[in-house]
């Protein structure tokens, strides 16, 4: 048996195998035409037989630099709304008979350039990022080189690409508004990490909306650092224990919803808090969950179509802004 | 400006545009060592501005054929599970210094097949497969050959290969056992798929501690097809609304559980109907839902060791088997 380690096995070694020309097991793993169906399959079982592989990369530069892969890095593999992001993005990859393939930086700018660089050295057909902290002018070369590069849910730093984002100011505006009209004043914001484009944009909105409704010191309200739903928790758990506890939260995220959730079910009286979370997720039915609701899979469905359709590629990079919607499902709607 | 399909950048033009040798350029961008900190500055910044990439499939055979990527082929990429899985393996994959990329086959045969070979073709460094209905035998030369590939929550067909799983029957053995505890004997199965190991093994125990529990004909107890929780949702609704309608319904996984409780919260009576759900989730203790549970991170964390830890290719191949165990929270405690 071959050990790890030992030389691969080679293009000439397949077609020995086989019985048949050089020329003739290229064509064959190359999937030209014209070769009989009985050698094609000679040559498919001495390929398999030995573990032969062609070189993907050459075969792809050798069509004229296509490649079958569709790219897409997340910020958190974990995380259900990257899970829906990619399902939009695979579904257009289908459609256009490309594969995709998924990888996470972690919110790490480092590694997402290490990802970035990994990726677009395997050539893979088109990349969509979900982009960390960081300055990303150092890809410019590649978009002019004709990369098809798509920014999704925050734009890059730095480099104007095309990107899809959703309107998030929008929806912090209808739920502020919301809890507002049903006669909260002390509302708090929770959110993760003020670093990320839209942790600010929801924080800009929060602070603006608070002013129009002539609720003065809404920065005070601001809380940050919940990166899971365990900090969201303490934090949520911490503004209710406090001198003026606020009787409406609403949360930046998925985790810090599902944090805040426990916070109130702990506390005495959090049943009365009101709650509006932004984005939705899978039983927040059930649970009553009031929130700020997009089409996450749309999302990723746009960005890939970006990334995957031909376009003239002097034109300006293209901004899409998806809409979002709140669901009034019981949460939201508490009294103070 | 470049346009899409113009000719890629060469390493030529790279040394042309720094004003420094091929050699001196090859030299910084395999990033090898004793070339002057300005000079590297000058051939990196051309290589950004031109948009070289130089090709990554090629260095990693030069650096001896290891890659820095780790694969991982799920099945179906919006399902919290494999998105705990991959957080796992990523875990890991960091750990040794490997960049995770994932990729998902829809449960389909085929597109797992070429997402194997498209993988392999871009020498990723191991490859973690949930594998998809369908014969893997061809999948053998790979093996012998020295490619780490490690399947995980089920084994592959026909190929004896590193597999880690978890503990099925004894899952479903407890949970059967526990609605019996509870006076249940009228235990209806529902579950997605019969022709994924999963199934087959969840299903078998089940009609086996029926069995041994004196409960007869639990064929007729057993429903599939529920791909997803609106499916899940229509056979349940039509179990309790059936001639015979079961006291206690078992939920092959989380999926499952999802359609089964909007079932039960839609139904009159619902609400005394018990549930055990196979996989836990998030939020399922807030929903107060009795699950069957593992560590989905840690299954992700096992396949990825054997996957990356070298170990002697002749020694037989592993098989790990992780515990699962039962948590009540209430639904599964409700009396008929």
């Amino acid at each position: 048996m071959p050990v790890r380690g030992a030389r691969r096995p080679t293009l000439a070694g397949v077609a020995d195998h086989a019985g048949v020309s050089l020329k003739t097991a290229s064509r064959v793993l190359n999937g030209e035409p014209n070769v009989a169906e009985a050698t094609r399959e000679r040559v498919r079982a001495a390929a398999a037989a030995l573990g032969f592989r062609r070189n993907a990369v050459a075969a792809d530069l050798a069509r004229g630099g296509v490649s079958k892969l569709l790219g897409f890095i997340s910020g958190d593999i974990g995380n259900p709304f990257y899970s829906a992001l990619a399902s939009g993005i695979e579904q257009v990859a289908r459609d256009h008979d490309m594969h995709l393939i998924t990888t996470s930086c972690g919110e790490d700018g480092e590694r997402e350039r290490l990802l970035t660089e990994e990726l677009l050295e395997r050539r893979v057909g088109g990349l969509v990022v979900t982009p960390a902290t960081g300055d990303h002018a150092s890809l410019a070369g590649e978009l002019a080189a004709g990369t098809r590069l798509v920014f999704v849910d925050r734009p890059a730093d730095g480099l104007v690409a095309d990107t899809v984002v959703i309107d998030n100011r929008g929806g912090v505006r209808s739920a502020v508004r919301h809890l507002s009209d049903h006669g909260h004043r002390r509302i708090a914001f929770v959110g993760d990490n003020p670093q990320v484009w839209t942790f600010r944009e929801r924080r800009a909105a929060f602070l603006q909306v608070m002013a129009e409704l002539g609720n003065p010191g809404a920065e005070n309200w601001v809380r940050s650092g919940a990166h899971d739903a365990a900090e969201a928790r303490s934090l949520v758990t911490a503004l209710l224990d406090g001198p003026e506890p606020p009787t409406a939260v609403l949360a930046e995220n998925n985790r810090v919803t599902e944090g805040a959730l426990r916070a109130l079910a702990d506390a005495p009286g959090g049943a009365r808090v009101a709650l509006v979370g932004f984005d939705d997720f899978d039983l927040a039915d059930l649970l009553g969950v009031t929130v700020v609701a997009y089409d996450a899979v749309e999302l990723g469905r746009r960005a890939a179509e970006l990334a995957v359709i031909p376009h003239d590629p002097a034109a300006s990079p293209r901004t899409v802004t998806l809409a979002t919607h709140l669901i009034p499902r019981g949460t939201g709607e508490r009294r103070p």
